[in-house]
């Protein structure tokens, strides 16, 4: 009879590649297990992966190339480290929004089920200081070793909520205040003609997966379609570096303005009440 | 005794994927040869480039799985087509300066040696109106397959000039009126802080490879290092994105100025004389 105890992977993840697993020593957001590093691998680099694994009291094993490889299939650009780590922490909706400081600036995806885009989406939005990202339970992968690479590791700063309908959350957010911003190739409003004042307060932005582009459900939820102005004869862009455009939009206004991101606002309300 | 006569493979492309087959197929900067089909992707999408290969007067061979397989590898995301292409012509510095359209913007690569990062970075390019690439001969890609799939096909209407020595191309650049911008995590030069002036005339963007930058003798040459502003906490950008904020910022300042990418200036030296 098979064993009932359940697969130590099924239950976690295992990270691969310096910085993952660098971000998650350092985040300890995740339950930490145990270092894998392979035989030869022993650069700097990797070393301090090692004194900090042992700093944290975690074991460390040194594997021979085939041992290594049983555990992290070749190709995966590993450079030689994983770690055997628990599941990110996935918020509510609600815990999102309470513990984001203000002005809070979330990105949410509809529909964009690669975990190279998710991971590469969560790397800009990261950079950018956005706050948290916002995912669906269907249509969206989950923050697998794949999100956590593609994110060079942005991912274990990110706080990350689940939500099963994206227009409800859409139509909450709103309720408390935040405008809803999503990016579409054929909106109306030039991204860099939207007045200051447009970017202050909390703010969600809502990219859709390259081609299929915003459900009409959560069209309908936005404040404001904005497009990116694009001169070039081809003109397109993936979604990772149309999150980059949008997502620095809120960095350069702010930097106009003085604000540092992240900043609290001592008092009164976060930017202008809606309208 | 073995044929002397070449692989036709080895001197072109088998180009794969709907954007790149349809882009390559649009601009004709290729010898093209042959369009395979996938038995049984016969969808809108692949009957347009089944037309437009026939009143190009190309040949189309529709393949069983096998047979395709052979010419293509499971994974590559080929989405059932192909097509047997000749190489993408390569131009000379001095011939990529005098086909541009002024204000030339030209995108430099210091060592980005990864295909699907030079096919991104080529992808926001032309999105941005970019009017050329400077690729290196060593320490760059050829301008296969993979470069054309990561790009969706905008390697096909950008042209590329492919130089020996990159800081003496830019020494060339520089005596022909180029202002000469560098993006680097630790310049003093916040791009956002940069006066309009500085995103009139000519201008050459250099990217160097993450975590390595650009070498000092590129570096030397920098008329402008400029830095992004990265408010996160991890705040580490992949290099294809840092290219989509730098080059979309000559997007912005036109906006600004009402000047349409592309543009030709009817009369006198394109912006202001270097100082």
């Amino acid at each position: 009879m098979a064993s009932r105890r359940a697969d130590p992977d099924r239950r976690g993840e295992l990270l691969y590649g310096l910085h993952p697993v660098a971000e998650a020593l350092r985040a300890r957001r995740r339950a930490l297990r145990r270092l894998l590093v392979r035989e030869g691998r022993e650069g700097a680099a990797v070393r301090r992966l090692r004194a900090r694994a042992e700093n944290l009291g975690l074991p460390v094993a040194v594997l021979s190339d085939q041992a290594f490889r049983k555990r992290v299939p070749e190709g995966r650009n590993d450079q030689g480290v994983a770690l055997e780590a628990g599941r990110l922490p996935e918020l509510s909706l609600q815990a999102l929004v309470d513990e984001a400081a203000v002005p809070r600036r979330f990105v949410a995806l509809d529909g964009v089920e690669d975990p190279q885009n998710v991971g590469a989406i969560a790397r800009v939005a990261e950079a950018s200081g956005a706050s948290g990202l916002i995912l669906t339970e269907r249509r969206a992968p989950p923050l697998g070793a794949v999100v956590a690479r593609a994110s060079a590791g942005a991912i274990e700063s990110l706080p990350v909520a689940r939500v099963a309908n994206l227009a409800r959350a859409l139509e909450i957010l709103k309720a408390a205040g935040f405008w809803v911003f999503g990016a579409d190739l054929e909106a109306r409003e030039d991204l860099y003609a939207l007045p200051d004042r447009a970017f202050e307060g909390d703010a969600c932005i809502v990219l859709g997966a390259e081609g299929r582009g915003l459900r009409p459900g959560v069209r309908r939820r936005l404040d404001h379609a904005v497009r990116i102005p694009m001169p070039g004869r081809v003109a397109s862009l993936n979604v990772a570096s149309a999150a980059a455009l949008v997502l620095f939009e809120w960095v350069r206004r702010g930097a106009r303005r003085g604000v540092s991101s992240g900043e609290s606002v001592a008092s009164g309300p976060s930017g202008p009440a809606r309208g």
